[in-house]
């Protein structure tokens, strides 16, 4: 079982986060937009039934994503069916003109520029996501994939990695739940 | 705008038609298998509103595809959403698993194995449908595309080419209207 360990920071200054992540000898990648497009469910509360139905574009990229509900508190595991679409614009609008006529209506918009960026730290393979939301501002969210049996040491890492990027105050809730709340 | 004037009958001895196709200088094609899932709504009641959501497997090729009601008694217009899938298998199971999560039943299945033939009949290029229907039996679709000036030299044509394949008996309903009354 793999398990995600994350934090997530909102900062003021993304440019000086990238600065001292290329000090510690993170290689950052160039921007890819991101847009996730949320849909509500014609007869049901997706809230209710915490469960969500997502359209990702990731460049020319397109993803639909049904996510089950939680089936498991502690470990957030959820039941996720994603079908990739058709690339480009034309791909994203057909699939959008269906669900909506199938009474599905988008709920929410997430719209990001993501720079991904990888470094060894404390011996632990740190994903860093460097965001500027829509609407939402600027955040740097740290991530490692572990083992049931490396989640202390991956949250001991990530910890000091953020203490000595500057980075505190983190953000427990989703981007969706933040522009929902908004 | 383009018409299909189309009629379909049922036959008691395919291969009788495939000969008498080919005599007429037919070039027939490979039997297809073509499987059709269709899914009724959560919320909706389909034969109330005249719409439809079918799943198509065609050899490996996925395609699910919305129709919308008919926005013209006269030409059995409707608005068509077509969005094509990943290939195989497993490109199916996941749009199947996905939409029967979100609330949606299969109502019927219509598969078949079609063998298309082309041939041209009294000037006209004629697309003939050989098909084996699973738990239905064997049927003929003769069919020309043409504008609205040509519907009636087409209807003529069908109508010449039926009586020369000893066809007889046309059957207006769908498949899956037949599917669904048996």
């Amino acid at each position: 079982m793999k398990f995600e360990v994350e934090l997530k920071f909102p900062v003021n200054d993304l440019r000086r986060v990238e600065t001292a992540l290329a000090d510690l000898g993170a290689a950052i990648e160039i921007p890819v937009k991101q847009s996730d497009f949320y849909y509500g469910h014609p007869a049901r509360d997706f809230a209710q039934t915490d469960e969500a139905l997502r359209i990702r574009r990731v460049g020319s990229k397109n993803i639909i994503t049904y996510k089950g509900p939680k089936i498991d508190a502690t470990t957030k595991t959820r039941r996720e069916i994603e079908v990739p679409l058709v690339s480009g614009a034309e791909g994203a609008a057909n699939i959008i003109d269906m669900i909506e006529a199938l009474g599905f209506l988008q709920v929410a918009e997430v719209t990001k520029n993501r720079r991904k960026a990888n470094l060894s730290f404390a011996d632990q393979a740190v994903e860093v996501a460097l965001d500027e939301v829509k609407g939402l501002g600027e955040f740097v969210e740290l991530e490692i994939s572990t083992n049931e049996d490396g989640v202390d040491a991956a949250r001991e890492a990530i910890n000091q990695l953020a203490e000595k990027l500057g980075l505190s105050g983190s953000e427990r809730r989703s981007y969706l739940e933040l522009i929902l709340e908004s």
